[in-house]
């Protein structure tokens, strides 16, 4: 079974307040009169389901196109949270049952119900980590931890303290992922920005598979 | 092994004359007082490694966001043709001991080498299918055919006839790989184009896999 976790990109699709809104637009057309369709695209690199790399955060560090494969590809972990939890702390993540040794996690909270309606306003009282909850995860040495709205971390958040503590340690920060029909468990995980020189993020094709 | 076969995305990458040059374009930076660096992206839908959709030739035909994950995923055959073949008809195509039912081709023509220097002007004299090349694919019932430059078509078809076998019979093109370091063979083909709503092509990230 292949699993597509990844936001369809079209105009209208909520961005973080101020972004650049995403635009697929016409170059050519056949009912136009041109012999092929042709558009391009306008586009933040934090578009939709998509991966921060550790230069959205310092100067210097790694970019996505630097970002090695096989943090990208291998096995993950979904967990369930309940939908109460909106802040996510060490506590919340301790009672999920994450398995010990999970390299990969991708939360599933309340936040992917938002996902029914993609051409909704961006909303601000979306789940993310408390500071504690992404020290929680980098303490764990994983690679890489992904979640179901456009910021691991709380909107009145304004200094992005997971942000800060999760890609100061390496650890990856995938955003907008849609885990609505997801069931808890391992699965494997395929996650694929566009590889982007020199950028701090990229909008990913992120896809599940399980046997 | 991961083998990553995309072309990086930035400034100078060569495009099909006339479309969307690729740009980053910086939004925020840290250098710059910012508390986090954001970029943005204007890119034509068929920059670098890209795939094609129906859509590209045909009206109301599929596009990207509509073609189902598994065809995109699964094993593929790289065929190494002679350096001195630019022109793939069927008698090339033949020769070259691709294994019957194969469902994904991507050949490796001497274009590849073009891509020693990212940053050349456009080329006009790489290799492609010729018309009955394509038949060739179509006729083997293939899922998708990709190539080391920027066409399936040659250069001087204009009305790119092998596009319109091709994606008038669902077979998908993924165009523009980098297939460098890749020996002939078979391998694991995971091509995940951005999900683009209603777009008749897209950008995308392709790895190949080997045991």
């Amino acid at each position: 079974m292949i699993y597509d976790v990844t936001l369809p990109i079209s105009a209208g699709l909520p961005v973080w307040p101020g972004d650049v809104e995403p635009q697929i637009v016409g170059q050519a057309s056949i009912p136009g009169g041109d012999s092929y369709n042709l558009t391009y695209l306008r586009l933040s690199s934090h578009t939709g389901t998509h991966l921060d790399a550790p230069l959205h955060m310092y100067a210097g560090a790694p970019a996505i196109a630097d970002l090695p494969l096989d943090r990208l590809i291998g096995e993950c972990w979904v967990s369930r949270l309940p939908d109460r939890v909106r802040r996510i702390g060490a506590a919340e993540l301790q009672a999920a049952g994450i398995p010990s040794g999970t390299r990969r996690l991708l939360l599933r909270t309340a936040n992917s119900t938002l996902w029914d309606h993609p051409h909704w306003e961006f909303r601000s009282d979306y789940a993310a980590l408390l500071p504690e909850g992404a020290q929680w995860v980098v303490d764990r040495g994983m690679d890489l931890v992904g979640i179901d709205y456009l910021s691991v971390d709380l909107f009145e958040a304004d200094k992005l303290p997971s942000h800060r503590l999760l890609l100061g340690a390496g650890v990856l920060a995938l955003e907008g992922l849609d885990l609505r029909l997801i069931p808890e468990g391992c699965y494997g995980l395929i996650c694929l920005p566009l590889r982007l020189m020199g950028a701090e993020g990229a909008p990913a094709r992120v896809v599940l598979t399980s046997p």
